[in-house]
């Protein structure tokens, strides 16, 4: 039998989305809600209205798009519920596998998780009810995965900020059930910060059971933005990335050195300017001469980027050429592809275009890697039984233009070479990020 | 005579500081202070060793290190009051000119502005006892500036989310008592967000007034940090910059075209990732097609970079080499050189040697914009006046090892020529930063 973690260079790519969507139409979670919380589940779905209010008002939404969006892709965009419509949707994109997040419209929220705990998931909201409406998703999604198991990562959603006992249950739940990743609230708000030591419970059950812990954009500091689209745009990526540095500095990866922590749909164009700063502080370069010389209380033993490298990815819906630009500075195995599927802002149904457009020149061993080998090794996707699949439905290094045409792979891995050996220019003797010949 | 703003290659550089600080011993700051403050001024000291107690627990403050700075400090940092001192200070730097913030020690914090008004000026302090201390500190300051005049811009603190009339009453005395811009808190923290209409009238008098708005890093959400220091420093320099997003997507910059704001001591490496991401916003790219036609409801006509290029600035202690690479991006005339004196982080008192090290290699023309023009420009500083000082102090090209040795000013333009070329990449038709050759 051939080694499924071989491949030859114009072998079709094994191609997991790192991000794509699932819901219910939200009237269709009642049945999976305990039926106390149904009267709660009728004044939640009254308010709809108003939410769909604001996002119109913030710029959010266009109804001409909208109306056209959902007539001209109806059939995809019921694979949001449907699993056999989702795999026939994945195929026709080339995508074996995926990690599954909330919420499948992200054009008027039809499909939201009860009581505000799908994407937009945040410490404030009632422990209770949140608790609620995070079992209701993840007991439909555990159905939903178990339509082609192989395929899937069920995204479990866990408001930790709740009640410990009830944290760690539901988490140990989502994984008999079949879901493999822990999605917590990007922002804790009222309640305690990451760095706080209650959460140590919640981050060993994770690397217990082997569950990368997640965020997801979508909740931020909306009261503060008023209707200003640019301001919401503009930290949308903050928030679900701030999590990383309060669980670095506070010694939560010293302490728990399997865990993997990801920020999914923010982007990785941030992070080398972090990982540069980062480091900087902990080698005690100008400007921290003055700290004390236990300044990190031996919470961080280690280079910032060592921990990043070891206990952090990010998940990257149609991942721009700026930032793949930036991927030896980010480190390649820290970035994980995806599709957004099924929404509007990310590469589906036209994913196979999109890949041309953004990967054309990108070499192939490192192509693989971000399109679907580190995904598969951090959610823990099996290649031996998904190999086939990917190799009926994957795109090839030809079809994405990067061989053919007189193109080998080493002309591609000789093209960035100069690009590469600068990599993170702070420890590799550079000034400046890119640039190999200054 | 000769034109002053004419510059042979080798002229010495026109030095300003757009970074620097100066405050009183904190107990002098009672004679400037209305009588009827004097018992909360008490208090005030009296809190201010749990102050330094604090940063030290989260090892900002090293014991050892602090007594070494004072004592081999102590002349120069007298001049952190003392005028005479300061200029002998500036005059060994080689810096012609500078914009003084407050707290002069950032080790013991021996120099802080009363009632919390100083560096770390917050939206909640109480706006009465707030706008006395950050008025005691303007009256003050007002007289140091007085000392040399044409050398200092003196920033005013003013509070600007207490009372509306006290605002705009204390930024028209400060320009009448000579100082030359307004430092605003970089948190509105409960109060009104920047975007709110309630500041026009003070965006309108800095306009009217040229006075440039600012922030310094200083104030954080420290209350979320415990005592860990990592986070504190990835946040301390978003905070301050938040305003920025807020002005550019709410108008203000379309409403006050003549406004400037900057953001000081934050450094410039975060700004190429914003600006990138906020024109494929407004350009409308992939990601932006859902959004409504109008969704930014007249407040933003023109590229974001644009209103960064025609109002935005940073004010940079020791610029590291990595911000210097990243210039053409950033735009080079929003870049202005400080010095941070007399602040152990910043270059005094080897400013001459920081200037080799960090622009040894940059062309002449940019950094004569970076380390003077620019901020003679925004502040309003009389080149005529200083030029005869710069050309007695102000290390020239060579001195910084540009020119020399067989080196010229058209060597070092044609060494980055091709950097500059690709500039703002999305806007250039380049997909990569930095990469001439992609």
């Amino acid at each position: 039998m051939t080694d499924p973690t071989v491949f030859a260079d114009n072998d079709p790519y094994f191609i997991v989305a790192a991000d794509s969507h699932a819901g219910l139409p939200t009237e269709q979670y009642r049945e999976f809600l305990a039926s106390k919380y149904h009267d709660a589940f009728d004044d939640f779905l009254g308010e709809r209205a108003a939410l769909l209010e604001e996002v119109t008002r913030m710029g959010i939404r266009d109804e001409a798009y909208a109306k056209k969006w959902f007539e001209d892709n109806d059939e995809g965009l019921a694979g949001g519920w449907d699993a056999i419509k989702r795999d026939q949707a994945l195929d026709a994109d080339g995508v074996a596998a995926e990690v599954v997040y909330p919420d499948a419209d992200a054009v008027e929220s039809r499909t939201c998780v009860p009581f505000g705990a799908g994407l937009g998931l945040r410490g404030d909201l009632d422990p209770e009810l949140g608790m609620a409406g995070a079992q209701a998703h993840n007991r439909w999604l555990a159905e939903l995965c178990a339509v082609s198991p192989e395929r899937r990562c069920g995204v479990a959603l866990v408001p930790i900020t709740a009640e410990l006992d009830d944290v760690l249950g539901e988490i140990r739940r989502a994984k008999e059930s079949g879901l493999g990743a822990v999605m917590i609230p990007a922002m804790w708000v009222n309640q305690a910060p990451y760095h706080d030591r209650r959460y140590d419970p919640v981050w060993a059950l994770c690397e217990e059971l082997q569950m990368p812990v997640v965020t997801h954009s979508g909740s931020a500091a909306r009261d503060e933005y008023g209707d200003h689209l640019g301001i919401y745009v503009t930290e949308v990526t903050w928030w679900p990335a701030r999590p990383l540095w309060f669980l670095l500095w506070s010694g939560v990866f010293e302490r728990f050195p399997g865990l993997r922590f990801g920020v999914t749909e923010g982007g990785c164009w941030w992070l080398p300017g972090l990982l540069w700063s980062w480091d900087r502080l902990f080698m005690g370069q100008k400007g921290a001469e003055k700290l004390g010389r236990d300044a990190f209380k031996g919470n961080v033993t280690m280079l910032p980027s060592e921990y990043v490298d070891r206990n952090i990815f990010t998940g990257l819906a149609n991942v721009k050429r700026r930032e793949l630009g930036m991927r030896y500075e980010i480190g390649i195995p820290n970035m994980c592809w995806g599709t957004d599927f099924p929404h509007p802002e990310g590469t589906w149904p036209n994913t196979r275009d999109w890949l041309v457009k953004t990967f054309f020149d990108i070499p192939v061993d490192e192509t693989r890697r971000m399109l679907g080998l580190n995904a598969a090794e951090i959610f823990g996707f099996d290649l031996g039984s998904l190999r086939p699949l990917a190799e009926k439905i994957g795109p090839t290094p030809e079809d994405l233009g990067q061989l053919g045409d007189g193109r080998t792979a080493a002309d591609l891995t000789a093209k960035w070479a100069g690009v590469k050996a600068v990599g993170r220019h702070w420890l590799t003797g550079h000034d400046f990020p890119l640039l190999p010949d200054f």
